[in-house]
């Protein structure tokens, strides 16, 4: 696939909160992920699907999605950037808050090896 | 200025060519940019407005623009990411290539703060 293609298929599963299809079938075993801050105990970068998988599911785990927005993508060569739009809230906490943030992935071979988030904390 | 009003205008000046004017009107003193890669000699992150402003220059001496496309913004909170498409001559070498890269711009208080930029090199 063409990082053209990669992008609309991530925009697409994502949209509709199928985040886990979207790792298994769009990324790299090898993939690369990292976040603006690091959450309590793991540092920004996570290497590895199965630990990229981890984070996700810690996520998942912690979050209730009331609406999930992505606008995008903006393609360029191999890189493509989306936004996310998150009204969540932290199950732990009963806080409910909106999230945005930009998303940067880097595609080889039709995989996603690198993502990047952006977002203030 | 909001993070949408910044990032029009900022595809608007760059859109035209006027990257100078865009840093002049919209950068930071504070200004932070990282590239993808350094060209020889000088690291990824340049901090301030001066030393963004000199990177800039030895770009502008050094390449010759054909063409350039701005797309996007795509805006989400304080960030916003947009794409470059640029048709230039790397005029060391006589050597014509397109660049494409997605950039990430982070707006405090109505200004960039950071950017960043990926490609590949």
């Amino acid at each position: 696939m063409t990082t053209k293609e990669v992008a609309d298929k991530l925009v697409t599963l994502c949209s509709a909160a199928k985040f886990d299809e979207a790792m298994d079938s769009l990324y790299s075993p090898s993939i690369v992920s990292m976040e603006a801050g690091a959450p309590p105990g793991p540092s920004r970068e996570s290497k590895g699907l199965a630990a990229v998988k981890a984070k996700a599911q810690w996520w998942t785990t912690n979050h209730e999605v009331h609406s999930a927005t992505v606008e995008g993508p903006l393609v360029a060569g191999s890189h493509f950037a989306v936004t996310f739009k998150l009204d969540v809230t932290f199950k732990p906490q009963s806080k409910r808050f909106t999230m945005e943030e930009v998303a940067v992935y880097k595609v080889v071979d039709g995989k996603v090896v690198y993502e990047e988030f952006f977002y203030n904390m």
